[in-house]
């Protein structure tokens, strides 16, 4: 039990929302100038939308912790990931539109190198072509034989990347108590299958068993001689954005994982959008539409973070800033711009510093915050608060929920 | 369960932490000046660092709420004061070097003085000299004779205050349900010793036979002729800092209870220093040895703040401000300073008031607070937050915990 439980009871029909999420938009002071991205970059129009907005600071997880982006998404939805656990193996398989169903159990696979010792030599296969992911999952599928009194799907997502799903007959066989076999360096052997608890033992036999195959199966294939798994979890249905907070909602995402995020709380996916006016676009054509929650997502601000480069983070928030007259033009009800966690460029990593976030809507309250960056959102009045906090103040500032109590 | 424990899951080995703990730091402006101690003290080194830290304010322990010294040190350390309670009665027997044992029944003893009416005159017997207590703890032992199938032992702390522990071949027969018998003023008998609770006859009694025959003991002498008892605690074994955090921790500190405190925890205890320069000095002769966690405890700030000196409060903060340089030459990972509670000189006492707090690392957010005390720490990038939220934080700047979720 949490505060989202008394939202739930107090939920009524209201206005919409709009959630224009920048993936991994805090930052941190470069050391040369001591200024952020979001403080470097150029953007009148975030500027004037947070002067004329509530604005604070979310942490997404804990104190000091670094979120995923699963868990950093999760709380922005108005769940706590304490609370909510996903594995990226479920939002794996939702993002390749993979119908999973209650119980399958997923995990992630990476296509690696393996030299004649065992050992891995590059965790990634050199970022193998897709279509090489293709047709070796093929070629995998087509060889497995597997004991098991139930099936598996190898799928590719892209690149190296692939997903593994092992569907029971009985929804309640498989545990995802696992070890990831990915021991996340190279020059070692893939970490042994074992379950890590009894109940995990039919899990880790057929595991085991699909990993010995698969690895035969391409066993003379170069450089993508082998399978690494990791993030194992069965899938549980989640109650969604509409059980919960009354919301049907609508994602609007380049990135399947984020679109398979969505879909596991029952949103609608949009059509993906390549680029940013593409992503733009697909919201104004669809904000007239029945959704009463739109999420938007941008990437580019994490890519770019992650590669440290905080000049071209700066340039992608430009580049959201010169479209967001375009997005007020909608005249959504509540309008939220905000980042699922921090990638500071210079960290080149996700991080656990609180994310800027600003609230506009009819009834937010204006602030000292005459800026939409790190700093100027300390002033803000939303504070600094739980990121799971922040669908509630949306709710509220949209009519959606009713008096608590007479 | 809460969020320490989820760190708990996330640990990986990091940095180097460092806590400079000044007791009692947090203050109230005098109502002459409207400045607090922490104002009004000089501290360039102090202001400079806060300038280039994350700063904030600690809540110890809840809304409200008086921390005594043991809560507020827990909270520090990560631990919930509302969830890991520990009496002071436990903490004087390991700040003497007491060998508890799980089961044990603690107390504090305060060495006072009775009239002939049996009421009290003095709750401290004007502040005996150790040397007088320690003559008449041997002179109750010997005279101890209880029906009882276990031990007591008296300890000496330091002039009127010594330490009762009684133990019983049975670990769970002692319990702590018990009333202190230290009414707290003058002119009233001592408070009877009866049981709370069923389960707590058995000590009840105990404690009555062993107050009446130490009373008896020293019924004819002068000025301290009874025994005052408060802060019952059995002890139970706490899981350490290794075990919750993986942090291998030293304590450096003057006072007995902060030293105990540390070992209930699990950490080395450091000599006892006698004097800044003696604390300081210690520190840097074992910063570059193998532990993760250093705890450097000043004492004046509180004692100053009891004395209700906000003169004397300041030179203690200035005396610490002149040896921060030193402290930065160490080049700690993380570097926290901060109080464990409020002890404003205009109160002459604890305070439930928050504590400033700056933490100090390479990755630590920069924020509008230009110097180090109340007002300034508002503006900071920590914002106010539970006290014990402050080791997670520490923990992710020593870059100690992996990222939650994918």
């Amino acid at each position: 039990m949490d505060i989202t439980d008394t939202w739930q009871e107090l939920i009524i029909p209201g206005g919409k929302i709009v959630y224009l999420v920048m993936d991994g938009l805090g930052g941190l002071g470069s050391e040369e100038t001591g200024r952020t991205a979001l403080d470097t970059a150029e953007t009148p129009n975030l500027d004037a939308l947070a002067h004329d907005s509530s604005c604070g600071l979310l942490e997404m997880v804990g104190p000091g912790i670094t979120p995923g982006s699963g868990p950093g998404h999760l709380a922005l939805f108005g769940y706590d990931p304490l609370r909510w656990r996903i594995g990226r193996g479920v939002l794996s398989a939702l993002g390749i539109d993979f119908p999973l169903q209650p119980g399958d159990l997923a995990a992630r696979v990476n296509f690696a190198s393996i030299n004649s010792a065992g050992e891995i030599t590059d965790r990634r296969a050199g970022r193998i072509p897709t279509e090489l992911n293709q047709r070796l999952c093929a070629k995998i599928q087509d060889a497995l034989d597997l004991d098991f009194d139930g099936e598996a799907f190898l799928k590719t997502e892209s690149q190296h990347r692939a997903v593994l799903v092992l569907r029971s007959p009985d929804a309640d066989a498989l545990s995802d108590d696992l070890p990831e076999t990915d021991p996340q360096t190279t020059g070692r052997p893939p970490i042994p299958m074992e379950p890590q608890s009894d109940q995990a033992k039919v899990a880790a036999e057929v595991v085991a068993q699909f990993l010995e195959q698969a690895d035969a199966a391409i066993a003379d294939e170069q450089p993508a001689n082998a399978l690494l798994l990791r993030g194992f979890q069965r899938h549980e249905v989640l109650p969604g954005l509409q059980e919960r907070f009354g919301l049907k909602g609508l994602c609007i995402a380049e990135y399947p994982m984020y679109r398979g995020l969505s879909r596991l709380l029952g949103m609608d996916v949009a059509e993906p959008p390549t680029g940013m006016d593409a992503l733009f676009e697909s919201f104004e054509q669809q904000v007239g539409d029945d959704h009463d929650f739109y999420f938007l997502h941008v990437k580019g601000t994490d890519s770019t973070g992650e590669d440290g480069n905080v000049t071209e983070k700066g340039a992608v928030i430009e580049e959201v800033d010169r479209r967001i007259p375009w997005l007020l033009e909608q005249q959504p009800d509540v309008l939220v711009v905000t980042g699922d966690h921090s990638t500071p460029a210079m960290m080149s990593a996700h991080s656990w510093h609180p994310v800027p976030v600003l609230l506009h809507a009819q009834h937010a309250r204006r602030d000292a915050a005459q800026r939409f960056d790190e700093t100027s959102c300390l002033k803000g009045a939303l504070g600094l608060r739980p990121g799971f906090h922040l669908l509630g103040l949306a709710l509220g500032h949209a009519g959606r929920m009713k008096k608590f109590g007479a």
